[in-house]
C-alpha cells in the first residue's frame, strides 16, 4: 500500500509514523517542497523514500497536509495525477476553499476533505510524534461526494489512527472552527506582542512568567507560513469572532473602570462554565 | 516550629505538604472561613491541626494565602496577635497595596511581602499538590524592611521548597506583572466568554476543542473570588494592559480587513521570538 504524503511537518509526518505502525505493508513515500524537510523524515525514518509528482499514479492514498494556501493550488493537479481507485484526502484548517477547489474535478469523488484536529505549537519533520491523532477528533465535510470505496478506505485509516469522526458542512466547520482554533491562535499572537513591545528594555522581567502565561501564549510559537493563509482563507469568520472577542474585552475593561466589581465577578463566573463544557 | 496557614487553598494547602515534607519539627496550623476547607485539609492530612486567631502568638510563621482583599484586612489584625519573633509573609499576586495596608504598623519588621509565581486553574484544599513551587520563581517586595532574623527565615523556607527568589519594588511588581498574569486571565476569560455565547446553541461544537484552545482557555476555569480582588487592586495597570492588547487586536483585525497578509505574516514571526524568550 503505497500511501504517499505531501508535506511532511508536524501533521503528515505524525501520521506518517502511526500508518506505518498500523499497516504492516504500507511503503511511505514523502514530498516536501523543503528539501531538508525530506532529509529529515528520511532520516528520523519518517518516510521510507522521496517520490515526485510524477510518480502520483503508484499511490494509494494521497495525504495532503500542507499549508491551505499551497494545497488550494496542488490538490486539483493532484488528482490529476492520481490513478482511479486513489484516495485523496486534505488535511487543512479551512474547509469551504478546499472544496470549492475541487468541486468541479473530474476526480472529485476521489477526495475527501478533513480536518483532524490535533496539532502542537512546533512546525516540521522533527516536530512529528507517534499517537498525536488518538482520541482526537477529525472533521469530515462533504462525505456525499466521496465515492464509498474512498469513504471506507479513510474511515479504516482514522480508526486505526485512533480518530473520532464528526461530518459537518464545509461553511459550518469554518464558522465554528473560528471560534474554536483561529482565534485562539490570534489572541495568543497579540499577547505575547503585546508583553514583548512592553517588556522589550526589561528581559528580566520574563523571570516572572508563570505556567498560566506559557499556557495562554503557546500558541503564539505557532508557524506564520502556516497560519497566514488560513487567516487569509476564513477571513470573514475570524473577522466576526474578533470584532465579538474586541466587544467583550472593552466591555470587562469598562467594567473595571466603572469599578462595577460585581458584575466583573459574573463575568468570570460565567465563564467558568468552561469548565464543564470541555470535560 | 509552628506553621500557621492561613487560607488553605492551592497555595496555602500547596505550601503545607511542602513544608511538612522539608521540616521535621512541622505543626501545620490551618485557619480558613470555609468549614469544609478546614475539614478537607484535615483530612487529606495538609495540615495538623485547626488554629484560630487567638492562637496567632503560639506561631513561628504565619503565611496568608487568601484572597487579596481579605489580606489587606486580616494583616494588620495578624501582625497585632503574633510574638515578636515569628515571620509573617503573605503570597497574593498584588504587592503595593499589602505593603501600604502595614506600612505604619509596629511589626512591619516581622511582615515579608511575597508573590510566588504558581498555581494551576483549581482551587481550593484538593487542589494542593507537593512541588508546586519547585524551579519557580517568587518576587520579593520591599526586603529592606523586614528585619534580618525574619528574612533567613523566609529564604531558608523558599529554598527548602525550591523557590527561586528575585527582588522588585512593589510597584514595579503590579506593573509587570500586570503584563506577565493578569492580562492572560483577562485574554483567556474573555476568550472563553465569546465562544460559549456563540456556541450556546451547539454544545456539539465543543468537540471541535482541540488542545490549542483548552490551552489558551485554561486559565479561565480560575476562581473569580480570588481575582476580582487582584484586578481591584491592580486596576489602572491592567487597564493600561488592556488597553495595548485590544489595539494590538485591533490592528490585526484591520490587516487582515485590508488584505495586508505580509505584514500578518510579520506580526506572527516577530511575535515567535517568545520561544527564546520563554526558553
Amino acid at each position: 500500500m503505497n500511501i504517499y504524503i505531501i508535506g511532511i511537518g508536524l501533521i503528515g509526518g505524525s501520521m506518517a509514523l502511526d500508518i506505518k505502525k498500523k499497516y504492516d505493508d504500507a511503503v511511505i513515500c514523502g514530498m516536501d517542497s523543503n528539501k531538508t524537510h525530506i532529509e529529515d523524515a528520511l532520516h528520523l525514518g519518517i518516510i521510507d523514500k522521496k517520490v515526485s509528482m510524477d510518480e502520483l499514479d503508484q499511490a494509494d492514498v494521497v495525504i495532503v497536509a500542507v499549508p491551505v494556501d499551497i494545497a488550494l493550488m496542488l490538490l486539483p493537479q493532484i488528482l490529476d495525477g492520481i490513478n482511479d481507485n486513489a484516495l485523496v484526502l486534505d488535511v487543512g484548517s479551512t474547509k469551504s476553499p478546499i472544496c470549492e477547489a475541487v468541486a468541479q474535478h473530474k476526480r472529485r469523488r476521489n477526495f475527501l476533505a478533513t480536518h483532524p484536529i490535533a496539532g502542537t505549537e512546533f512546525s516540521g519533520p522533527k516536530a512529528a510524534v507517534t499517537n498525536l491523532f488518538k482520541d482526537k477528533t477529525s472533521i469530515i465535510c462533504e462525505i456525499e461526494k466521496t465515492a464509498y470505496k474512498q469513504q471506507e478506505t479513510a474511515l479504516d485509516l482514522f480508526q486505526k489512527l485512533g480518530i473520532r469522526i464528526r461530518y459537518m458542512e464545509a461553511k459550518s466547520h469554518d464558522k465554528h472552527i473560528a471560534y474554536m482554533s483561529h482565534l485562539s491562535h490570534i489572541s495568543s499572537f497579540m499577547l505575547g506582542k503585546t508583553v514583548i513591545e512592553k517588556e522589550k528594555n526589561e528581559r528580566d522581567i520574563f523571570d516572572m512568567a508563570g505556567s498560566g502565561f506559557e499556557s495562554t501564549v503557546r500558541l503564539a510559537k505557532s508557524s506564520p507560513s502556516m497560519w497566514t493563509p488560513i487567516f487569509k482563507q476564513n477571513k470573514a469568520n475570524i473577522i466576526e469572532t474578533l470584532d465579538e472577542y474586541i466587544l467583550n474585552l472593552n466591555h470587562f475593561k469598562e467594567l473595571l473602570k466603572n469599578e462595577n466589581f460585581e458584575e466583573l465577578f459574573n463575568e468570570m463566573q460565567n465563564t467558568n462554565r468552561i469548565k464543564e463544557i470541555l470535560k
